[in-house]
């Protein structure tokens, strides 16, 4: 017997046959005599409405209400997926957030997850009761409904599997498995048994779309034994654990992409101190993330050139943010290319094995790919390449890493948002 | 400056631009100085809809969970108008069942009103603040989502304009008032400026929809000024209020019709006391109303017949459940006939004035319209006749009753169910 959290995706709902095949996944599980909480999300395309029709309204939305109304949609899944348990004669029940409560801080549309009372749902354990839960949402300090942005509903399962200290979080989704990279691209990817929570962090962030990346610090840092597996196939997924649980180490365990990226140089900033810091600074406050920075010196020594990059759909707030404060900055010019995308390689046994970089580099300069901007971290090399390359430098890379299968890849997924 | 409570109906707010004008019927009360507080529906057909989905997975559903799910459906529109109206620069905010409350007990899909907490309503009218309360729903003493079952939206209005102690309560629908008939069927009806709670009553009890029956009798009790008015056209509408306060009583105020009816003979029934008691009680164990009941004595003296009116769309159940007891009642046959409708008209005049049912039965005789049952109140007059001679049998009242209008009735409504 287990205690398990399972979490179902929007696609894995998506209407009432695939909310009886989950009933029925859910079933097998209690069949088994495991105690089973359930986290839903919205039935595929409904929280898309829901958040279109506040914005129709107006795009400058009372957060509260916004929550209020999109969270609407992970209430409808966990009423009807508690009947479908019923109606296959299991126990069950559907706990709104604050019900139980599952507390989160004030911050609408993007709280974060502050403690969830599991009680009640402990308590009717003993009985073979399933709790099914809604994902994404909360219970805020203001007493109203609080979601967790985009994805959200990953980190419900895992915060909830933290407060029930469940023996394993199963992300059900709509691929088998964590995968040494995109099968659409390369049909010899292989799935991944088990990688660590570091690798797995560092490809979510680098692209990867199958975990969200705060999901994945969550459950490193309460150490949740994370499943990412098939809601459509019987059969185990990727374990995502502790890295003293990774028996063989891979020099590289998979290669990522993140298409969607924007660079940005400004030309001639005077090289003095503080001044990354400006341009980071101005940015933030913007909420614009920046990843890739890199500085590089000028031949007279008295100014330098920028390049970092932004998501590519912030592009244009981020150019429109540096000309603001182009007195302060005292650039030359501003030069931006929505046309590129990074590229990483991660894997544990970087950190031991040298050589890394160079295998990269080579393999992709023997396509005459050009890097624009290189990024490292202790377990991952990313680098900036035009984005016309993405998929041939991919390729490139998953086989310089001795990563491709024997067979041509069966069990290709898709990456579910 | 007066408190009033606006409620808007499923086609008032069935898509953003409906809502946005509803946002803008609400400024306009804000505007004047009054204090307001919105009840709201679910956009036409999300209630058939998320009922649909509970349905299709299990017919017998938990009420709990399904009133879990259907109860979003307003929850999406309160929030919805809330952003429509800050759009608008009115201060307002939704406010769900579990954060006021809004209590019932626990009969969850037909719970009733038990109390609800105004005070943060109330604390929030000294800064102009519009409090937006999703309709049809309650909290139980079990701490869930409860419903009230259909069209309980205008109840929940009716409960929070009594709980306000409201100065009126405005039902915004999509017809502009009560008439003295369908105006489909009589092009003449006429919109009637006042009706009383108690013609009110029997009137949407005898099939008129604009107001539900429950609604009515609890603005009876509390006292609570019902206005019923369009959505779409910014003009009073009719007002249902004390008798005390109509001026002019009319002999018959309306003439009502519901085509939705069958009827049930017992023939040869023994002649012994309690026997309709048995009838009625046994269908009432099946929740079936009996509506109009005859009896007949039978030529010997020692059997009878027993006729009664049930919904048609209760009437195979009805069959089955008197079968089931035929041992007990002992009847010789089981008629039935689903062609058969409820004509009424109604009237607070007819307490003083005699001749009301003369002139109906003559007008009916005239169109050559067989009565089938008759059933009276003090204020009512209802025949059951077959249902083919519906529109004539409406028309010929509301000619012998004088509620033709001069012209040929402009503004006819459609009625929203």
């Amino acid at each position: 017997m287990a205690r398990i959290v399972q979490k179902f995706g929007g696609t894995s709902v998506a209407d009432i046959a695939r909310i009886r095949h989950v009933a029925g996944v859910v079933k097998r599980a209690v069949d088994a005599g495991d105690e089973v909480a359930v986290v839903v999300s919205a039935m595929a395309g409904q929280t898309n409405q829901l958040a279109a029709w506040a914005r129709e309204i107006s795009p400058l939305f009372d957060a509260r209400e916004y929550d209020t109304v999109v969270a609407s949609g992970e209430q409808v899944t966990a009423g009807l997926l508690a009947i479908a348990l019923q109606d296959l004669g299991v126990n069950a029940r559907s706990w709104l957030a604050w019900q139980l409560p599952f507390r989160t801080d004030e911050m609408h549309s993007r709280a974060r997850i502050e403690g969830i009372e599991t009680a009640a749902i402990e308590a009717r354990f003993a009985d073979g009761q399933v709790a099914v839960v809604p994902g994404f949402q909360g219970v805020g300090p203001d007493h109203r409904v609080t979601t967790l942005g985009r994805g959200g509903s990953d980190t419900s399962a895992v915060a909830l599997a933290a407060a029930l200290r469940a023996d394993r979080c199963d992300i059900f989704t709509d691929v088998d498995g964590v995968y040494t990279t995109d099968p659409r691209i390369v049909p010899r990817a292989r799935k991944l048994a088990r990688v660590s929570f570091e690798e797995m962090l560092e490809m979510a962030s680098q692209g990867a779309k199958v975990l969200q990346t705060r999901s994945v610090a969550l459950a490193m840092r309460h150490r949740v034994r994370l499943q990412v597996l098939s809601s459509f196939e019987d059969r185990p997924g990727t374990l995502v654990v502790d890295e003293d649980e990774i028996v063989e180490q891979h020099v590289v365990s998979g290669v990522a992409y993140s298409p969607d990226e924007a660079k940005i140089t400004l030309v001639s900033v005077p090289d003095r101190p503080g001044i990354a810091a400006l341009i980071v600074g101005s940015l933030a406050d913007a909420a614009i993330n920046v990843d890739m920075i890199v500085q590089n010196v000028s031949e007279d020594g008295t100014t330098t050139d920028m390049t970092f990059t932004v998501g590519r759909s912030e592009l244009e707030r981020a150019v429109d943010v540096l000309t603001g404060v182009r007195d302060e900055l005292a650039f030359r010019e501003l030069r931006s290319d929505a046309n590129v995308a990074k590229v990483s390689v991660v894997g544990l046994g970087m950190r031991s094995q040298h050589g890394v970089a160079k295998t990269m580099f080579r393999a992709l300069a023997d396509r005459g790919i050009n890097i624009q901007v290189i990024s490292t971290s202790e377990i991952k090399i990313s680098v900036l390449i035009d984005s016309e390359y993405t998929e041939l430098a991919v390729r490139a890379l998953h086989t310089a890493f001795g990563l491709d299968t024997e067979d041509d890849g069966e069990n290709k997924g898709s990456s579910e948002t």
